[in-house]
């Protein structure tokens, strides 16, 4: 199965790269699924239920979300009625929706769409990632009830990223980090086959802070002072992520290289035209 | 002028890298001035002096520290008595050796190297980095007094690594991160001219938990309890890093590429033979 | 000279403590001079001009804030018209206002009032307290151009507050931390001669979560889950804090007790009546 | 009943208080059950074996301990033969030991002991202690299999200790903090019948640094440099901690005042003679 990743899209400027070029770039890979992280859909802060009806009908099949997975609000009771959303396992005992979700492809091939939270530098404390993990993983063994799985750790720290992927090794097709906003280069596939990005990066405009315009965060870094809120940067976004070729009957990887399209960062694939 | 950075030298693996793979990579890549970070050196924690002699006679022209600068005691005495190892500008009110330098090539054209800690997510508090490299920065103007500067900043958060490069942008030719130890894929030249990736990498075993071997990290993120110490992971380490070439007038880059070279990492530029 | 030193006002009901309670209770104690922290008055969140001026004219001499300095917006202009305020040292390089004054009571005794954040545990990175706390202390010996000095050191961290204690012991009259919004049960006279409390505690209501009402922290603890914002605790307040008799001539300490009034907590010194 | 917490056990200096003056201040207090919080007890970092039993014969009834659980590695082992011993519940999963315990007093009532580990602050992750006491309290209603409840809530954040107090409100006699190792003067019976105090301070000299030696932890606070290991301090320790009276029908405080006996710190109640 060719399964497409893309990590955070970020505001106003994400939403319209998604919107305009994930259709074309999902007919380019011939991706038979794409899966996008949406936590930042809105404004930045979390994604409501009509951005995410919008990004489910430009080509992701399923969407994941992160730490800012309710800030708005009407996901709380959004999540509960589209079960192509899924949070994070770990977010809180209390949370409304899912933590994996199983979907098809048009061939009828299944998919595992799962997502954890870090615990390392996280803003505020969530339980152990790697039990819940294990617990779905366990439950769906690809090759098995599905014929791909895929994890998206949602994570600050390159160690628990890493140990994420070392953890799921030959359980998981696709291990990808997300959360930072910036991509890392250190695609491979483990020693057990499965293939592994400590981060996605985000579909955003990386003139900016993570993101955001870069103004705000600057003077807070620069004078230590606040003035205004923060506001997603509208420079035209990189579509940033990851695409993974595996094997229907291991479940396991046989190819994954880096996808970034568009605005500043260097193109691969080579540039969409 | 052509310069090549290379991230945090991790270990046995990292340093056995740079003994047989640095000098022919600086050939070819003609490179006139290599930078290296050193501060995992020795055993993962810190830079032993006779591990730093080893590297700048294996072709790097100075090394560079972070928060790990002084676990190896001896550093604290030799730094005072080798200009060419820099440890950060704020690492601590009383701490031996200095916080920038500036090394010549063999054409005689000047380079600043100075180092930053971040203060987002670091095991201790530094003070700010900012005012800092300001000053540094305001003292040796690159088209100048020197023909080119370089800022490692050592930190964890992407957000505070993408404002030190804004910060810095038009005013050094290169800003580039360490400490995660995974390389990132965001570099590009900012607005104003500056080189900019939020992180190099590690010169390491990238099958591994940032460098050290799996089963201790790992075991501690499973369960929860300690048995061993961490050791660095003994796989053939990736040369991990950024090449760029800076008009010696302006002080601002021309070009930026990544680099890695052997290991587990795809190769860039294509593999050195 | 009699000092007495109140810890954080929280919100209307600390105000109402302050306002009904703080003028009979400084006649009682005799004291000289009154210092109360007020960055929680306005809501919890910071302090307005209008109720500074409240503060200041029902009792209290100086007023000092912490990292809750400016969260109410007009406190940035107001502090730099009102000499009385005093807020961090090392709040930001470019913070408004003063790190230190001096006022003096009925007699012309001088007293100096400064305060510094404590780098561990805190939301936001500050620039080394000890270093900044030395140049005041320094520059104002007390039994020398000032009769007595008080630092408040507001801080999270029980380590770094005992630090802050002993860095100043024989050099300032009192060293009180704040922040945490709990009395500490260790005051004491170190062996150099500095009266010395880990923490003030609050001026607010203590059936509540550090002054806030229980309801929507509790929900955050328990279920992970955000559904309101933080109101402060209507319930009667107890004035909490310290007063300490030092020797004019040198500036130290000569007794040092703690002082509770009204609430929930037991009264010390016996029940004002 | 009436029972006697003593907050954590520091060093030698901390137990040469508690094998010379604990059985005495029990005798005096006519306390039913002793329980003390042991993590420090061997050189300031977890407790031996060894030390464990030196506790237990001199006069205390149970020990609980903390973060610090396992530093000294024959612990790992003895707390599965020891059942006197409480370590978190929420420490880790695969954590040897157990979580809570049930003693006997002397005409056979009994009282239920657990802890567990705050989550903000904390040097490591732990997962959510509501859920684990929620558990444990449901299984032992005071007043019902249990004639009292006590919780060892290990935390650093007042926050979260003041809510694990209103969360076990009811559901146990005693909540009362430890690991800041200052005491706090906030002892109040909560409004649904629990004794609460935010801290118990330890067993330790009061003149240090959380009951360390000063040396070290002030010249890394001023100078941000290490230079020995931390090693605790010597002087005369105070014992400290908390003594409450409960109902043995409904498992309910009817008082709880605060103890200190010996060392800096003013006596409470009168010194012990
Ligand atoms: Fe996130
Ligand atoms: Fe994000
Ligand atoms: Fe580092
Ligand atoms: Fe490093
Ligand atoms: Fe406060
Ligand atoms: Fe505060
Ligand atoms: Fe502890
Ligand atoms: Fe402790």
């Amino acid at each position: 199965m060719k399964i497409l990743f893309l990590g955070d899209v970020m505001g106003r400027a994400g939403r319209r790269a998604i919107v305009e070029r994930l259709q074309p770039l999902r007919e380019r890979l011939k991706a038979d699924l794409v899966v996008v992280n949406a936590e930042n859909t809105s404004g930045g802060r979390g994604c409501t239920a009509g951005h995410a009806q919008l990004l489910l009908e430009s080509g992701a099949d399923c969407l994941t979300l992160g730490d800012h997975a309710f800030d708005q609000k009407d996901m709380l009771a959004f999540i509960d009625k589209e079960s192509r959303i899924v949070r994070p396992l770990n977010f809180a005992k209390d949370a409304p929706g899912r933590g994996h979700t199983v979907i098809s492809d048009a061939r009828g091939r299944k998919l595992l769409v799962t997502q954890a939270l870090g615990q390392v530098f996280m803003s505020r404390p969530y339980d152990d990632p790697f039990s819940a993990l294990d617990g779905v993983l366990r439950a769906h063994p690809p090759g098995g009830l599905v014929q791909a799985a895929l994890v998206d750790f949602h994570a600050e720290a390159t160690s628990e990223k890493m140990a994420s992927g070392h953890f799921c090794d030959g359980r998981a097709s696709i291990v990808v980090g997300t959360h930072t906003h910036v991509p890392t280069a250190d695609i491979q596939i483990l020693p057990r086959g499965t293939a592994f990005q400590s981060d996605a990066g985000m579909c955003g405009d990386y003139d900016s802070i993570i993101g955001m315009d870069k103004t705000e965060p600057l003077r807070r870094f620069i004078t230590g002072m606040t003035r205004d809120r923060f506001t997603p940067a509208e420079g035209e976004a990189t579509l940033s992520g990851i695409f993974v070729e595996t094997d229907d009957r291991t479940g396991l990887a046989r190819s994954a290289i880096p996808v970034r399209q568009g605005g500043r960062l260097a193109a691969t694939p080579d540039e969409l035209t």
